[in-house]
């Protein structure tokens, strides 16, 4: 039943999913559709979540992602972990409501860091459940760092190390624009779409282009989209609000967006 | 700051946290309460709850205990997790809004049973949070079987292995009665209460005492709390319903329940 090399990971980033302007408001619409996308696939398929409005502003406020430094923290990390779970719940249950069964494997429990580095991830998990024919689901999360006692365990991350050790066929991030730009589309006006991202469009970004956003600069996030790329068949950075565009993604069919070449 | 000796285990049944009559329905009140009463200890403390009415139906009509049989059962096992982690979440935020930093480890993420015993538990994540003064929350939960594919990890199966490996100073368990019972004391007449439970009273008890309920007979379990109690400093049955018990019981002071005396 288990084929690894129909395996499906799909990234649902923070914007998609929640209002990211507002504290812990959820786009449920949103989400009943982009999960009814994933359940249509078929196929064995990992969901990575990001944390949105749901983990980023209290995270930020307790300095969660540099370690810890003394037990004022400790709520802000647990408040932290709580909000994140609501938003995973919505998720899982979204999935489990279109038919595909779905269990959550949070980051906090099975993931260790290292100096804000992802070091150990219970792989094993994953692939028992996938072959078992569930749907792991895992998400931007607190979780411990063996040197700093905790810390932010980032979506992008758990892509990184889950694209490496599972080798999927097809890896989509949806995103809430059409795919990568050289800079954010809604707030510059000369924001590119880039069709293909590789090594040598990264290295035609002039560095005044290299523009910032809250989750660092997009040459940071080309960087790391060419690393898990390289683990996966096809890697692709598309539109998740546009209806019917995950589903074409994942089926391997031709959809507006970025597709990522190593 | 962390003090294993002074690490205290809970065990919050889920009788006392839920309405075992009515599907998916929490006690409140109760929770608020018995989260208040173990964030007021002041000490390091895990906390292991059942599922009550959010597991036990659906676990059951699926068969999820005796493994994996057919993809039939995967979308029971999927709603299981998912109604124990809506559990999950009243418990671990009643803890946070009492003022005590929480996390949840659910064993379906760190677990792994062997036709059906809790083989392998990651206790070294319980470990590093007790040490960062986060209190660990872990509870009844589906989990990865690596002989039959999945199965049910009981709170009790948590217990056992907590209390083993973090040698506890003191070991709690809530129920919805005053202690431990010769039988249901709501349904016979006949039922005495035993002030301490040993391995004699065990033995005393007459063979057509040993009475069944729902999780198994009363002699099953109080072999199981023999075994615990190995492990702790001290071991109590005692009454979650009555305000101000679990706060006695976690002091160490005289209150009305059994104890469990190897």
């Amino acid at each position: 039943m288990f084929r690894p090399h129909h395996m499906l990971l799909v990234k649902l980033g923070g914007s998609v999913i929640t209002d990211k302007m507002n504290y812990r408001v959820l786009r449920e619409d949103v989400l009943d559709r982009l999960a009814g996308e994933i359940a249509g696939s078929g196929e064995p398929t990992v969901v990575v979540h990001g944390a949105g409005s749901f983990g980023h502003v209290i995270a930020s406020k307790h300095g969660i992602q540099n370690g810890f430094r003394d037990t004022s923290q400790l709520m802000g990390a647990a408040q932290v972990m709580e909000d994140v779970r609501v938003l995973n719940l919505a998720v899982t249950s979204a999935l489990v409501r279109s038919g595909l069964p779905a269990v959550s494997l949070p980051p906090s429990a099975l993931a260790r860091l290292s100096e804000g580095k992802l070091e150990n991830l219970d792989v094993d998990a994953f692939r028992r459940y996938l072959e078992l024919g569930i749907a792991p689901v895992t998400f931007g999360d607190v979780a411990l760092d063996v040197r700093r006692g905790f810390g932010i365990c980032s979506g992008d991350q758990l892509m990184e190390v889950l694209a490496r050790e599972l080798a999927p066929a097809r890896i989509i991030f949806c995103s809430d624009v059409d795919g990568v730009y050289t800079c954010d589309p809604r707030e510059d006006p000369s924001a590119r779409m880039l069709e293909v991202v590789d090594r040598s469009a990264l290295d035609a970004l002039p560095r005044t282009q290299r523009c910032a956003d809250v989750t660092g600069s997009i040459f940071g996030k080309i960087e790391t989209m060419l690393r898990i790329a390289a683990h996966g068949g096809g890697s692709m950075v598309i539109n998740g609000l546009v209806p019917g565009r995950l589903a074409a993604a994942l089926k391997g069919e031709e959809v507006v967006g970025t597709r990522v070449v190593v």
